[in-house]
């Protein structure tokens, strides 16, 4: 599991002094809950790779059913509180902004939420 | 990545010999699919890694939210190549066989879609 | 609420002899539970009615967001008692008949199954 | 379709003087497309009294089911829009105003999304 220990570590990527993003040097949301989502998406690649043992194994196919309506639903979890925190920082600071930016933030953050919906 | 693909390689388990499984050595209707089923978990396990790659280069919300919806369907979609061949393997024998166990099976795989319904 | 009632009721329509459909005369899995499916979509067409009202009356928008979720369910579990049923007669019939019509059947079913998903 | 038109008409209810709801008085985001909402809504509810017909009519279980899934897909855009104009209006005040409302108001509304991806 070297591989993904090295990415998920940070240590030579994320976290770096000028590795901020987006606008001008603003970070997202997300950011403060960096950690816990890499918690989060490692524990889903553990599923998934649990996912080919099962099939692997000739788990019987109700039993990957139930395994994949697991993954399925952490995923949604996990987009959930990204959304959260979307709108409670990107969302929420292009309302305090004024301007037309809001209509725009809001725009495609339903959108966002239709493809979520639509999968 | 060793550690995926001596997973996928089903050298030491799946295939082997002995391994048949579930009801007197009947293997599942899956199983002749496996090697294509095993290539699309790899590809979604893939696209989860990517997911932590995006978060850790502190990428634009919505542009992650966008990737969560792809593996989200990604999944949906295996689960409904499973459920196809489960229905045309274990459902069709169960009708076939006569007796109570049509109801069993039919009872069974309406639960599973409800789950993956409700996620 | 007179249309709906005589909507509902069939007297004209539904259960008369000869009205039969399909390959020959044989009716639906669905056909047995037809009055209980009637009844569940009448009270799904109430909620949406009742959803109406709460428009009208300017309640609050997350109120109503939480009205529109027991309605999706509510049709979702209608759609999976239905295919329940056509699982247990129309998928199971082709089973036991032998030949190709199971492949279609199955397929037919899996789509099915798809659209609900992916709504 | 007496009732129907009796319901939507507004003409007792919905846009008189007096009615406004909901913190002072205050409309929500939704006002502005009354009108249009109870359009989709009544739609929605033909919809649903023709699911109620095919039922009737012993039509072919997969064909309901086609039904049911264009319904359930009118109800989650009908639900998008109304989370929309929540977004826009509700959620982007609660920022302008300040303070800690922004939270509850972002919190509430990522709980109504949950419910809706949920169904």
């Amino acid at each position: 599991m070297t591989t993904i220990e090295a990415e998920g570590s940070g240590a030579e990527t994320g976290t770096a002094p000028g590795t901020l993003t987006h606008e001008g040097g603003a970070v997202h949301g997300y950011h403060h809950q960096k950690d816990e989502h890499l918690k989060r998406l490692r524990r889903i690649e553990g599923q998934i790779r649990g996912l080919q043992r099962l099939v692997d194994e000739d788990v019987y196919c109700i039993d990957i059913l139930t395994q994949v309506s697991a993954s399925t639903k952490a995923l949604q979890s996990f987009a959930l509180q990204l959304l959260e925190e979307h709108l409670r920082h990107c969302v929420a600071d292009a309302a305090v902004k004024g301007g037309t930016e809001i209509d725009a933030k809001v725009e495609e953050a339903t959108k966002a939420i239709a493809r979520l919906l639509r999968t």
